[in-house]
């Protein structure tokens, strides 16, 4: 039987799943590809030996030790993170070695890099991992839906930001109250940023743009705003109107331009996405020829990502077996045909709108808004007023039909300097549920 | 650019639609794999010639002279049923043909000559149209999650069934009415006993057992109920108890024995597969290393079943391009591999029950009924009688926990024969929600 050797850089979480998995699975991956694949060596800065069972697996504190041993085929790089692991990476790739990544961050950052230096020395560059965990999105995207024109792509990207959502939305409690849990419990780093600002996502919906468009794009170039300023009076009133609040990243490919976003969205409760709860992520697409298809599952997580990365091992271990290396392209498209498409500016979106004004409870207050909506050109869908006190402000909550973000942003400036008004206006977008009829 | 030539044998509407998205995905698919696909030749016995668009390719009254034609690369089946698609299929492969097909009939039935014949020739098969229309499921389950041992699969997998309960459970109305209704809107053919029996989707549960186990299976190995005997009055009770009533396919497995069942299923409001509604497919993975999956998506139709179709057809062109046919066997398993597995018998099935008893408003009826459930180790996890009248027969219904399939076909029939109780007992099973958790 042929033998694939894997080199993998970093032992932690992620590094000990893969090894793992590479074990407990050896005879199934035997069974199914008649390939032996293994786990030849592990580099990593802090260890000194290997658990027991992998004493068949080298040990080196210097990554160059693997990158540079003729006997391994495909190093997979999970440390994360932008340096050491771009260097680990080009270095990889620069030895003719074939990559496997669950970095998502470097690949929306430097991807340009990397792909551009593995189709240079004709290996692949494999990254199940970087999106949605253990679901096999990647694969779907590039292969089950390639006779597609993909329209749209929303998703819950970051586990840890839908669990404190879900707990948000069940328990009726702050954001900072069920972070310092989801810290305590492990759901959530002691630096959340990444995850609950949605840098995170982003860094996905960067990833699976390049692949769905065939464009070039770095989640620098995604407007991206998180959940910390999410109160759980929002969630009450979304729920009001029939939907809960959950952090997306939606993309819509309006051919000449495409939209990429990531913020926190009122979703109707009779989407599936609405129904996603706790640490799964789920990533929709819709497809011109297939409609719409939604992939569910764990999106984070020792064994489910060391399930992904796996598969891309056995799938550049089948190439490599087969002699077909580069039979699917890295990005889904040839190189050649990735472009640069433009982002649609934010101010030319359109959605429908939550808005919750804190006003003074005077007669001709709503008139004096509506009025100012009106100017805008922003139809009101309904209106809730909650609150009504003897002194202090209410809160009134208004959706709206679809909306301009440019028009929404000026009707806002005038509604807040209003002499009534005592804060600034509290806005979410909703979920066009048309949005899949794109243009 | 090299050119793959495909030969289409049916063109109805699922091969209109492969057609149509090979015409209109063409440019696409050479930007995704520098290979032009060919419509060389439609064969189909009901017509004379083909729509305008599709000028470039030849229209053939017969089969074997697509099958025949030297330049044909992939023949693609999409006439349905078993005869006379066999005989295609099998003289396609002795004619050194790769196939893609979407008949789940055909494959669970005669699978095991057709891919014994594949295997022996050195030919592809391709069915990811066969299960979950367009959803990327077979491909999913091998190679996304090539490094998993499948625990359970569990699927809403017919679109005619679901868009059935979904009015049903919405709308309130009977089986007879929703499906005549149905028929009329497109939903559902003349003879629907394919859909509404559940026969179609054992066949497709056959198909995904067949790769997830690596074992023979046919659809006859399947315990089958369909939906035509629910109720409204079940699904209203199933809302009571928080369930909506869904018709399954349930696989789980046990390691030396495996379920295989389709049956109408009461599924907790808190499992996504309760919120599948209309026409759309679900199918959901348990995985020892990844964990839950859920695949959603249209589950038939024309479009959705060419952007399967063509996802096929690209893959196995890629194979002939790359010389790496074979590169992932046709049942996820090596043939060597393919195993016989034990089915659970029925009777040893454990899962919660859902229970309507009919019996006359009498002191003492429930203790007797109660003890009946008792005696064969049947413990009640809620009641809730319902109907009470001056005269005639009331509904007892009762949600019991874990109970083994022989206990409950014992105690009904004690049950059933009691004085008090007027006509048989309804029985339903439940959505054992510790499923994943097997043994």
């Amino acid at each position: 039987m042929k033998t694939i050797s894997v080199g993998l850089i970093g032992f932690g979480t992620v590094g000990s799943g893969l090894a793992e998995v590479l074990l407990s699975q050896q005879e199934r991956l035997e069974q199914r590809s008649g390939l032996s694949i293994r786990l030849a060596k592990v580099a990593d800065i802090n260890m000194t030996e290997l658990p027991p069972q992998f004493s068949g697996t080298v040990l080196t504190n210097d990554a160059a030790n693997l990158i540079n041993d003729p006997e391994i085929d495909i190093v997979v790089e999970l440390i994360g993170g932008i340096q050491p692991a771009k260097t680990f990476v080009m270095d990889a790739i620069a030895a003719g070695k074939h990559v496997v990544t669950a970095n998502k961050a470097l690949l929306s950052q430097e991807g340009k890099d990397i792909f551009a230096a593995a189709a240079a020395s004709g290996v692949e560059v494999g990254f199940e991992a970087s999106v949605g965990g253990g679901i096999p999105v990647i694969k779907s995207l590039k292969e089950g839906l390639v006779a597609n024109k993909i329209l749209s792509i929303m998703g819950i990207m970051n586990g840890t930001a839908n669990y404190i959502l879900t707990r948000m939305t069940d328990e009726g409690i702050d954001f900072a109250d069920v972070l310092k849990d989801a810290q305590e419990l492990g759901f959530a780093e002691a630096d959340p940023t990444y995850d609950v600002e949605g840098i995170d996502t982003a860094h996905k919906l960067a990833i699976l743009m390049t692949m769905a468009y065939g464009m070039n794009i770095t989640h620098n170039d995604i407007v991206t705003e998180g959940i910390s300023q999410v109160e759980p009076v929002d969630i009450e009133f979304a729920r009001e109107f029939g939907c809960r609040i959950k952090l997306l990243a939606i993309s819509r490919n309006h051919g000449e331009h495409v939209e990429a976003r990531v913020h926190p969205t009122m979703v109707p409760e009779s989407h599936l996405l609405a129904s996603i709860n706790g640490a799964y992520n789920a990533i929709h697409f819709t497809g011109d020829t297939v409609g719409n298809v939604l992939l569910y599952g764990p999106g984070a997580g020792k064994m489910p990502t060391g399930s992904a990365v796996a598969a891309d091992v056995m799938d550049i271990a089948r190439d490599i077996s087969c002699g077909s290396v580069g039979r699917v392209p890295s990005l889904s498209y040839l190189p050649k045909e990735i472009q640069d498409i433009p982002i649609t500016p934010m101010e030319e979106l359109s959605c429908p709108w939550y808005f919750r004004i804190s006003a003074r409870d005077e007669p001709g207050v709503l008139a004096a808004i509506a009025g100012i909506l009106s100017k805008h050109g922003i139809s009101i869908e309904s209106v809730i007023q909650k609150g009504r006190q003897e002194s202090g402000p209410v809160s009134i909550v208004i959706s709206t039909h679809i909306a301009r973000e440019s028009s929404v942003l000026a009707a806002l400036a005038e509604i807040d300097i209003l002499e009534v008004v005592s804060s600034p206006t509290v806005k979410i977008r909703m979920l066009d549920e048309t949005a899949a009829a794109i243009d």
